[in-house]
């Protein structure tokens, strides 16, 4: 029931999601007698969904904490509690964020090891795309906050962007390995000491992100939130500037018309709909955040990437990494 | 001496900023030997030109602390010391931006009441511009700190964007009085404290820098180097995409002539070197920085900043407002 066009791109995501993932088999929460009619204009959801009815949503301007008190019988609350219960595989939502994580973290708890969740998601860059973490879950990171996303994002990436050894970097003010605060440099010590694990390539700076210099971008939810709405907000103000230009004079109309395969290529390759579904990383269950403004092409990525993760025993896989970190560490004395 | 382009660009922009401040007279730092024929080029410049023979000049990658202690004689320190002594009103580098930074806040020192310098520049918006500060001479801020650049920042934007009262915002990540650390709460309580002063129109977030939400955006160094950059290296992808894109097949190509128009609008409307010339905000005397790669017509624009700044008795007006602020808060009793 989350998001602005739910629950009709919700639905109409599902059914598009069949197509690269026949195997899905869905449940929706929420409002029955909104869900029931929306599933039978869409023929190959029959047979693979079940309705689990409630009256109850969690709005999207609602803080976390009287979501997490209020929020019992919610459809968000109810559909994270399937998952923890084994009742489902993975979560999709494109609810409100903050009580989305809440709810998550305390019903599917963390990867043993792992203190905080954090909010991984693709960025499209010159090259391809990138992993960037935190988004916005941890407002203040720790050393071990940073490193810990280092080696969630590293495992993301490795299945997101098929890589064999991503490369790494921290987020920082410059990319001389004296720049930064002590947590970043601190973090980047460790990441150099397990090669093994983390192909480290160094400290990045904000345009090091879209330029694709390395595949994760680690950084603290703060600064990495501001990053990511700073490329959100550059993009948009970009093209509304090029839509109002082309309508300036007969010329430029006519430009628009034969740019419209550059303009659509553009739009393609940094759409955001492509890479959406964030995931909340870390956590004991697969959990997607699906943009709030998605619609159901977009909502049917943000179900493929559920698919993706719970096939490929995601969680089991940084779990693997941070035992071998953790020996790594503990049997160099120069870091314990 | 510093910068890409130097010194070609800066005594070629120093010919180009007289047609526009025609009572400038300038003092070039450096090597004669390059410096002298370029002068003869420009006639414009004979007569208003002295040259300061030194053959030391601090290199991009000096250390700052290094360039403290080694570089007395360099063409930046003497150019800084000028202002310092009163034989200058100010100064313009386009070199090692840390280097600049350590040697103006040596020798110049802070306007009293500042505690620290920072940098702030225009960013091009949606609607015109907005000064944003800071953009990384602070990487750790207290919220004093943030209340100073509030404060700084508001005269500058009233200078530059000439405003009567700038809307005033601290960037975080989400606009409710409730999000983000102590830091950004308590420095957003003082501002809300004195309107009289500050226009204070809340938090506000990473799109909304491009999208002219306010004419001030407030931030610590670490993110305001990160913001910015961010921007920077998704306006370089999407342009060079465009680019790549409008040479495949004819018919982009006959686009990207007819689009010549709306690309031209779109470079100027966004270009960086029409905003180039950041402020060292907060120092006892106007210090400009120049983009490193800045040529002879976005050097100008620096030298115009600083002419505007020392036209306008800056530093006096900031002065008056520390003061004002600091009367209004210490005759508050609920915050002292």
């Amino acid at each position: 029931m989350g998001g602005d066009h739910a629950p009709q791109s919700v639905v109409e995501g599902a059914s598009h999601s069949l197509d690269r993932y026949p195997l899905i088999r869905f449940q929706f929460y929420g409002d029955q007698a909104k869900l029931n009619p929306l599933i039978e204009k869409y023929p190959n959801l029959s047979g693979c969904s079940e309705v689990i009815h409630t009256d109850v949503a969690i709005s999207s301007d609602e803080k976390p904490s009287v979501a997490l008190r209020q929020g019992k019988n919610s459809s968000m609350r109810l559909a994270v509690e399937a998952v923890q219960q084994g009742r489902a595989h993975g979560v999709i939502s494109a609810g409100n964020t903050g009580a989305y994580m809440a709810i998550s973290k305390i019903l599917l708890k963390t990867i043993p090891g792992i203190e905080r969740p954090a909010i991984a998601t693709l960025i499209p860059t010159e090259k391809s795309a990138c992993v960037m973490l935190d988004l916005g879950a941890n407002i203040q990171c720790d050393v071990d906050h940073l490193v810990q996303f280092a080696i969630m994002g590293n495992i993301y990436a490795k299945e997101r962007l098929d890589l064999k050894s991503p490369k790494v970097g921290i987020l920082n003010v410059g990319s001389e390995e004296l720049k930064g605060n002590a947590i970043v440099q601190q973090a980047a010590q460790v990441l150099r000491k397990i090669p093994g694990v983390i192909n480290f390539h160094g400290f990045v700076e904000g345009d090091d992100i879209m330029e694709g210099t390395v595949d994760v971008v680690v950084t603290d939810g703060f600064t990495g939130n501001v990053a990511l709405k700073t490329m959100e907000g550059v993009a948009k103000v970009i093209s509304n500037f090029l839509k109002q230009s082309y309508r300036r004079g007969v010329i430029s109309r006519l430009g628009a018309i034969l740019s419209l395969g550059a303009l659509r290529r553009l739009r393609q390759r940094f759409d955001p709909r492509v890479h959406n579904g964030a995931i909340f990383i870390g956590l004991g269950g697969i959990a997607i955040k699906s943009h709030g403004g998605a619609d159901a092409v977009a909502f049917a990525n943000a179900i493929g990437v559920a698919a993706q993760m719970i096939s490929h025993e995601f969680n089991q896989q940084i779990e693997c990494d941070l035992k071998e970190v953790e020996n790594l560490l503990t049997d160099d004395p120069a870091i314990s």
